[in-house]
């Protein structure tokens, strides 16, 4: 059976992150490991940071995009990928798909950003616009699938997705083997759980957290309850951490990562700021939680080798959370 | 005689810029050539970006700046170094002489934005206030050297400066040998100067531009008039670029630059968000003034490997062109 179409609940091996990785090397970019002498100084930590910002559609979301569409078969390519997303997952998506040359269906909430539907058109997509609800976005989607017998594929909830993901930290602990700590922004939880299968395996004795806006906080909660938690009216910055865990990155997080840290939006912003100001660099407010969990619990830091992995830089330049007069 | 203090019109040659070279390469970064796609595909060039936004103190000026401190007399160096300035020179200054462990006085016009002032301070420098006239900051600036036997270091109309400065195009063309064109932006033109030695010792072939903006066109009235014109009134948002040429860096440019093209504020704002969007880098909008001039001229350019110079990437992020609502 080909990777898009295991069992839903079939949890990867770092065996699979590995097979991702030399399908997907060719197409994705190797991003840099930055160092920031001033942010150490600021923090008392020694940060690395993994430019997945610089990966090719602004955000991490390529690597599974591009592992889920060169995972499919003959048959299944012919017939095209759909995704319901409002996010970096369809932009991502679209363009892997357009890279190998099949179509692209994606549901959209009407309400979405005009900056991301260019985005996902400018990439080939075809685009459904559906009421920002779930039940919306899902319905659309089933229509679509119908129709077109494209192949769904998750933002998270995925196998051949989940492997993609894995790849950045097996990127980044070849670049920096000597990391303590590494810390991972979790929404869906695709990226967290792909990090921490993959450095856990590289590196048992590293210690993996996953950092998340203590206003969409369900992540934490389901890891503290052990019980899948919803996200209720979640309200942040950071836009791409909206969502809840799904029953497969629940199940890996769970027993896996070592703890979910939450913080304010005051300490995301200052972390994005010191980002730009000092690295001049741009990163989307999702990817400044887990600099602004260093910023939150210096003392835990101190001068350990810390790796955050900066998921995505698409933020939007004409609505930032600084700057305004 | 030490390079800094060689008589004013002495033209810095290649062995200059290689000889500085060796004396800072220790003590700068190695700032990285990047490629953008995207780019290449709006404007039909082949884009290569020195990134000099991620050089020490966020701008080339500390290449300069570290090898004028670093080209001091053990006397001279125990009365420190003293420049005026408002902007990325004296930050660079301040931070050269800091790593050096020497003193740094500044002479910096009161109105001079509070996010330079602080990072001035932040390396440690003495600031005098002054007026924000040329006359009173050179009245400062001379109570100043007069009172510390500081050594007065020029943001561009010294030797060890261009030298220094011209270490970017050196390690542009080691990275990218086979540039047809290099666009360089222009105010003192200090960096322009050093480029253009450099850059046509290493590749006689080679085109050198300097990029200027439309509202501040003194280097380009100067190159095209064949004598030093000033800089009247100067209002672009490139405020990297509002001065105007000196002796010395006219003396250069106007016998060795092949043009200089002005270009507009509007493709100025273009240019900068492109770099941000795409690239996903901060520059100040004085970099930008370079991939402008590609933007108002892409026949000249379509198909052609052309370096730009990124000049610096200390924006002011509370105050910028886009995004206000």
């Amino acid at each position: 059976m080909n990777p898009v179409n295991l069992p839903e609940m079939t949890i990867p091996s770092f065996n699979d992150i590995q097979t991702a990785y030399i399908r997907i090397h060719k197409h994705i970019h190797r991003t840099p490991v930055l160092k920031a002498e001033s942010v150490n100084a600021l923090t008392g930590a020694v940060l690395y940071f993994k430019c997945e910002n610089f990966q090719k559609a602004g955000a991490f979301k390529y690597r599974g995009a591009a592992n889920a569409v060169l995972s499919l078969t003959e048959e299944e390519a012919r017939h095209g990928v759909a995704t319901h997303s409002s996010g970096n997952h369809a932009a991502a998506l679209a363009l892997a798909a357009q890279k190998k040359g099949i179509r692209c269906y994606v549901a959209m909430p009407r309400t979405a950003p005009a900056v991301k539907i260019e985005a996902v058109k400018g990439y080939g997509a075809v685009i459904t616009f559906c009421e920002p609800t779930l039940e919306s976005r899902e319905e659309v989607l089933a229509g679509i699938l119908k129709d077109t017998g494209a192949t769904f594929i998750h933002p998270f909830n995925s196998f051949p997705v989940i492997c993609g993901q894995g790849t950045a930290a097996l990127e980044f602990l070849e670049d920096e083997p000597d990391l303590e700590m590494m810390l991972v922004p979790v929404g869906g939880g695709g990226i967290l759980s792909g990090s921490v299968i993959a450095a856990k395996s590289i590196h048992p004795d590293i210690t993996v957290y996953g950092c998340e806006p203590r206003n969409a906080d369900d992540a934490c909660r389901s890891f503290h309850t052990g019980q899948l938690q919803l996200s209720v009216n979640p309200r942040t910055l950071a836009d791409g951490l909206l969502t809840s865990l799904s029953p497969l990155t629940f199940e890996i997080i769970r027993h896996r990562v070592d703890d979910i840290f939450t913080v304010s939006e005051e300490s995301i912003v200052l972390a994005m700021l010191m980002i730009w100001q000092r690295m001049k660099i741009i990163v989307e407010p999702s990817s400044a939680v887990a600099l602004a969990v260093v910023l939150e619990n210096p003392e835990l830091f101190r001068g350990k080798r810390t790796g955050i992995i900066l998921t995505g830089g698409n933020a939007d330049l004409m609505n930032l959370p600084f700057g305004q007069k």
